[in-house]
């Protein structure tokens, strides 16, 4: 790698977990991850907080890669006897699972603010980057689909996210602030990344995290993304049906498009199946762009991205 | 059994919850079981129950009966996996035991009441006879032991009810009541029945709430308790190590004075260890006694109990 490279990475879930899993192999503590909280939710009584689990279980790898939530091999056991208590229990946490969303709602009941949770249990597990979740006030995320106003977690896990996405009511309270370190990060980093995450339900809400805009507009870091837009489908998730549905192109160029007018993008990572759009964002957006395979099937292959966008980053310095 | 049997069972954990069963499997929903409360506890962020739960897992067949709590066959990934993040995890609750518990303070957050989600959970496993905790209120146990002041669950749970106890003090609120059903099914009963459970830490904590001693004392119900004590010595648990701290002689006879004492006792049943004591239960407090296996080592045995108990609780009519 050369010199250090300081990193902020900003993240969603299943993608942007595992890209920061591969940054994370190679810089290690030098690493920050900023994390969406915009789908946390009251569930069960408990206080989930999807991403940053999904984050915090891929780093320390513990978590199941492939279904990219929850812990590798658990066991259901306290789902299923909610189920034959009667609880509706379309929600599903793991056993092992369970404890972390015990211990976070316990420590937030008590008083604990879910930044400094997040970093207690990234120690517990073992992970030696901070991982921070882009605010310690709540945020309220309601889809107002074609059938009804929900939840972000009934849109998303209830629904299998098939409902049409009317519009996204994001609540946010008026003194909200971004978690400590969170601008600190942006601001102090040499490269500032965009995880391959959905840009609608995953980035927008770091964003629009008040003074995170800023910090990154203002910020003097190589400013590179990844596109989650693979052949214009998102991998996972319902990125590409909300682009559309916002009149964004649902295409990895519409991602392109997005952060550069929104905040100024100096790279662009898209795979392969989208190598014909590079011309067009580089031509259109002054964007430089970088061409390879960006599914990352296990974390060998996260590594070996996130080497490739690094050494790209490099270049744009 | 002749004419049904409206009975009402002031009950503890264990051995309560099995003589529960063993009348539960005779008489049905003529069966009302009155439960201690006094070692609830808030533990990891829930209000866990461990004598409702006990008796609601052992009437509805899916208890441990051999262990006393928790759900037959159960793991206990969440609690090992809290171990592992940190958390001081001596309580332990298994996977599906987790559900009962999680449901509970979920409802009681939004505002139902003890004895609403303990008739839920008892419907939803299938129970058709009454449980009902001894009261709504929160009940706070704290055991003044030799090694300092503990909750109830430390000093029996964490410390194996090993400290030398001092002094129990139990908290209750001003405005406290018995939940609603509890001295009606005390006063309409033909038989009302202390179960073999520990009369210091499980039975004087349901009589001394608000109202239910009078309404015991008043009750034209045949009036019979079981020993918890044989030979000398609690099946379970410090009840005749308390009982002797506590001034009581720790025997069956002692069990009989207390009660007799209290509320005046019809009957009184011992196991034939202790049959020896029984012309002096008989001659000193004027309480019947009735000899026979007391040691329920499986339903069909509590079940057996139950039915000699019923006999006999019928000859004092």
């Amino acid at each position: 790698m050369g010199e250090a490279a300081v990193i902020a990475l900003l993240s969603g879930g299943v993608g942007g977990s595992r890209f920061a899993a591969g940054l994370y192999d190679l810089v290690g503590q030098e690493l920050t991850v900023i994390v969406n909280t915009a789908d946390d939710e009251v569930i069960y009584g408990l206080h989930i907080s999807p991403d940053v689990d999904t984050v915090l279980y891929t780093l320390s790898g513990i978590g199941d890669w492939e279904r990219g939530w929850g812990v590798a091999g658990d066991t259901f056991r306290c789902n299923e006897a909610l189920g034959r208590l009667g609880r509706d229990n379309w929600f599903r946490i793991g056993d092992a699972d369970l404890a972390t969303n015990l211990l976070r709602t316990e420590l937030l009941n008590s008083g604990w603010r879910l930044s400094e949770v997040t970093e207690l249990l990234a120690r517990r597990l073992g992970i030696r980057c901070r991982v921070i979740p882009m605010t310690d006030s709540r945020v309220r995320t309601t889809v107002v689909t074609s059938h009804g106003p929900m939840t972000f977690q009934e849109y998303f896990v209830k629904h299998r996210a098939e409902p049409e996405v009317l519009r996204i009511v994001v609540e946010r309270s008026q003194d909200e602030r971004p978690a400590p370190g969170v601008v600190e990060a942006i601001e102090g980093s040499g490269f500032l990344f965009v995880a391959p995450s959905n840009p609608i339900l995953s980035i927008r809400p770091i964003l629009e995290t008040r003074g995170v805009l800023d910090a990154v507009r203002s910020s003097g870091a190589v400013k590179v993304a990844v596109s989650p837009i693979v052949g214009g489908r998102a991998l996972r998730g319902p990125a590409d049906r909300l682009m559309r549905a916002f009149g964004m192109e649902p295409s990895a160029y519409g991602v392109a498009r997005y952060y550069a007018e929104l905040f100024g993008l100096d790279g662009f990572v898209v795979d392969r199946a989208d190598a014909s759009l590079s011309s067009r964002i580089e031509s259109e957006l002054g964007v430089r762009v970088y061409v390879t395979d960006t599914i990352m099937a296990d974390r060998s292959e996260a590594r070996r991205l996130a080497e490739e966008v690094l050494r790209f980053a490099g270049t744009l310095r």
